[in-house]
């Protein structure tokens, strides 16, 4: 019988790594989700539904690959739009004798609501993130989102 | 009257470091949680308490002080510890004549629960995140941490 192996503990220069990992991304998210509460009354998933929206083709896409394109379950998606159907920002419209599921559409209300937010939110990532870091830290975090991806085994960005 | 002035959009390298940022925070954090959860039964709420308490003198603490370390409120600290206590893990215990407020310590179990899980976090730690990035990338994440809070307007880290 052998002694388990000595835990690789993390070093100091590891530690300050991962303590920042952990610290930085809820500040930061926080301030951005508050900024664009305040400024547009939309939530994060609000923002994500209404940019893909808002630069698909005719504003329309499948449900399917919005639901992709934002990691989200079906479930998930359908109460999202759900609940922004309600609200009258998108309409969902069933695709008749195609099969490959509904689609969703912005309304008038729903390209104005991006329209709007568009460049108030663009500030806000710029002030709590983009602004905050030199272009040599910016191009370290898309490598280090790269090497993660591919440490765990997702696809590359195309 | 003038024009409003034109949104300062992203460039392409800040879209890069913005959408990985998005990215990788949830698919690192969801697999190291996956992690904790199938070794050792802990939530990342139940890891944050026990690490704090394992290195804490005596294996105890305020609870005040532990909230603050984790950026918890009150209620959101007081909730988790509930639950820990009825688990066995810990033990509340009021402080007389202090006025400080309560404190919070590990029973032995709460020691055996950080000692045995430990070292997997640390092996988990590596595998989603530290052992994928070069040193030289990590010390570029550390460092756009402490950007980061200094931007906001945090205290830097002691």
């Amino acid at each position: 019988m052998t002694a388990p192996p000595e835990p690789r503990w993390l070093t100091e220069a590891e530690q300050d790594a991962w303590y920042a990992w952990r610290r930085m991304f809820p500040l930061v998210n926080a301030g951005i989700a508050r900024d664009l509460t305040r400024d547009s009354g939309l939530s994060e998933a609000d923002y994500d539904v209404l940019s893909v929206l808002g630069s698909a083709d005719g504003h329309r896409t499948r449900i399917s690959t919005l639901a992709e394109l934002l990691r989200w379950s079906r479930s998930r998606a359908s109460h999202q739009l759900s609940r922004m159907e309600q609200r009258g920002i998108l309409r969902r419209e069933e695709v008749e004798g195609d099969g490959r599921g509904a689609e969703v559409v912005l309304t008038p209300d729903g390209v104005s609501a991006i329209t709007e937010a568009a460049p108030l939110h663009v500030e806000s990532v710029r002030r709590h993130l983009v602004d905050v870091l030199t272009p040599e830290q910016l191009r370290t975090l898309a490598e280090v989102g790269e090497a993660l991806r591919e440490g765990l085994g997702a696809p590359p960005r195309a």
